[in-house]
């Protein structure tokens, strides 16, 4: 890891490694429209290395993800998902964010990943003036179906770097890779929430995050999918941020940061969609943030911890 | 990590390297008969690192095994075996099962490693189709003595290699690196039983598996030492298999896969021996699984979780 | 990692990648009186990456360093830092204890690290026979200021090496790496006390420690990043020690390792501190061990455990 590399470049070697031993990794290498895809997930079982393989792209490599075992008394399944980064701001928010809708005629996914710096058009990477530039992207989308070429084309134009320039990862979240991929964003989480309450994400130094990793849902299940990975977030991750800010400034959001600060916590996010007709603008944007965050002020030397594990929630929504 | 090398190649690669830093691992090098030997616990007394590397070797390096904290109040002791793999089938019926007893006049040790796929005489590897050819094979003996020049003889004829082919590291189940490595078999626990039960383990996808690391009974008391690292297994194993089959197939063993659908479970696994006169033969062939396994199929999206970590059995197998 | 290489060798190497990638690290490096210098806390928040990083340096880089999800139910925060080592003895005291009070006209910090073996003052390192030579050292400062010309020199004549020779990694206690470095000490904490109670401690062949990660203390406030670090120790850390001896010299300290045994034990060290009117000498030495203190005899298979942690102390101390 050097220190100049973008986080394109970053990601860019691993997607390479992990193409070359893609069948280790239970994926398919694959080309649309001049594009390197990798699936992990599609055409194939995809596995859990090529989930933290995901996250990492997702992450721009500026971060470690792995699996640890978890006590299933509190995160109703054996396993737990555990990112730790000491780029918050760039990984997180600049990469693995996935705040863009990738719509053609004939495609949809939500795409994540360090590509978002060279588009350049989300609001919050604006605000926080997230960019890079070069010739190569790396993004990860959340599909049930490979890319078609004018996905290929709009991203090209989008991110202004020829087909040939752009590597996916792809699976979706009802797959053993997609749904590690998903579960990787408690930290994501925590700041995007933190960001929307206004408070100056750049202060945020560190993180770690943990979360449950829920069983994949049936294929295509979407609602299913993003439930209970929704779930693993909402009612089963737990953040540390270590930030260097004032108190007051921290005080005056932390009780907020955690799902539980929302009207629509307490009940499986599937069923919470489905109230609201699967309108996700009906859903409270609140909701979307870890059931734990707890915040050190460097600054300060003081703590706060807020929200709590719901491990009947989890229950429900993992194993019903 | 190649596409194409075979578990044979991957072990050897990793014997190399361990058998250069050997006494960095506190282990020694020797031979016998022309084979390259690692003893990792004989006249020496190996290390936590050698028992990671031992678990490796006999998983075919198609899997990670790390050391993880544990929770004294759930598994009696304060570390724990984990270990991940997407290549189960391979990884731990094809190379880690201990099913071959390595027996001369002048020697006896279960054999393990991915050296069993060259000899291919065991009706689980024959029913899989689970089988390796080349010069050079990597095993794995749980013994208290190195092999004697027969033993070498042996192997090297079953599996068709000359001795100078032949790699084993060896360790006692009384050892700090032999414990480990025997508690590093939680998932091909849970694959060898559900073979037995006739599920199609060739649809397990990935698996997880964490296993408390008991204290190495006393050296020479193999009863001690068998219990213990057995009852790590029984009594505090948890697994986690991700499968892609019909819910009826899941259905019809998932209740019976745990330990305790065995009329023998519930006492430490040494009583249990003494008490059939220390004969293997006497002991319910269904005892031998893991403490819960957990089922998730990728094709409905439904969890199965049988079984429960049993306290107060580990306490008293490890602690007494 | 070679057979044949010195801890200050293996720390060096360590030393030099990390200054290469330093700006990753959120660290800077820096040059006084000639010597080598990682600044990861004092002119530079630093990162978690840049704490494990000096806890191995710390270690000669003969033990691994990680972070770990914790439950705060049982260790008030979310994670801990895990130590696993099969050279305790060179790695613990001979290179990690921090036994050097690095004093000049105008500085002061605790120094530890594999330098120590090449000053060789210590008893203890005398009664143990740990000591290395050549021309390279490497050690840790916790400083909040880097260290000054005089220092150097000062370490340069003791070490007997030139300042050039000289690689130092500071950061003072209450910034991230900081803290991590300082908890990374738990199974050098039990070995530092069982020597101190005659204990044969190069009969210690393996060994690990887990231990909870507080809050950084607000910067300046030494007691309260002393009374936080050490907090973790006593009330938090649980080592295991795997170790060949009779089984009438364990069971002859066995009870006395944990902190419990002292009658200092019960609140936070910062109150202890100051109770004491922020005298070190007059705090019982025997309070400065792990919570929790579980040891295996490879000789006789039997388990010591003595100790337990203490949740009420911690959230106290980490969380006020």
């Amino acid at each position: 890891m050097k220190n100049d590399q973008t986080l394109n470049e970053l990601a860019r070697s691993l997607f390479l490694q992990s193409a070359e031993k893609a069948a280790v990794l239970n994926c398919k290498v694959a080309s649309v429209g001049g594009a390197n895809l990798i699936d992990a997930g599609i055409d194939t079982p995809g596995s859990i290395t090529a989930g933290l393989m995901m996250a990492r792209l997702c992450l721009g490599d500026r971060a470690n993800v792995s699996l640890h075992p978890a006590d299933a008394a509190r995160f109703a399944v054996c396993n737990s998902i555990h990112v730790q980064t000491d780029h918050p701001l760039a990984a997180c928010l600049g990469a693995q964010y996935a705040g863009w809708p990738v719509q053609t005629d004939d495609f949809f996914a939500m795409g994540s990943g360090p590509m978002r710096m060279f588009r350049g058009r989300e609001a919050t990477l604006k605000e926080l003036n997230l960019s890079e530039t070069g010739s190569q992207v790396v993004g990860v989308l959340e599909s049930d179906k490979l890319p078609t070429e004018s996905a290929i084309a709009l991203i090209a134009e989008q991110c202004g770097v020829a087909p040939s320039g752009i590597h996916l990862a792809v699976a979706p979240s009802t797959s053993i890779a997609g749904s590690i991929q998903v579960v990787a964003r408690s930290i994501e989480t925590a700041m995007h929430k933190l960001h929307e309450l206004k408070f100056d994400v750049t202060s945020i130094v560190s993180a770690t995050g943990n979360a449950p990793l829920p069983p994949p849902a049936k294929p295509g299940d979407m609602v299913g999918g993003i439930g209970r990975t929704n779930d693993a977030m909402l009612y089963g991750a737990e953040v540390v941020l270590w930030v260097d800010a004032d108190d007051t400034a921290i005080e005056a959001v932390a009780a907020n940061v955690p799902s539980s600060s929302s009207k629509d916590h307490g009940r499986p996010f599937a069923n919470i969609f489905k109230d609201y007709e699967y309108d996700f603008y009906k859903v409270d944007p609140m909701l979307f943030s870890p059931a734990v965050v707890t915040i050190h002020n460097l600054q300060s030397g003081r703590t706060w911890s807020h929200g709590e594990i719901q491990t009947d929630v989890l229950r429900r929504s993992f194993l019903s």
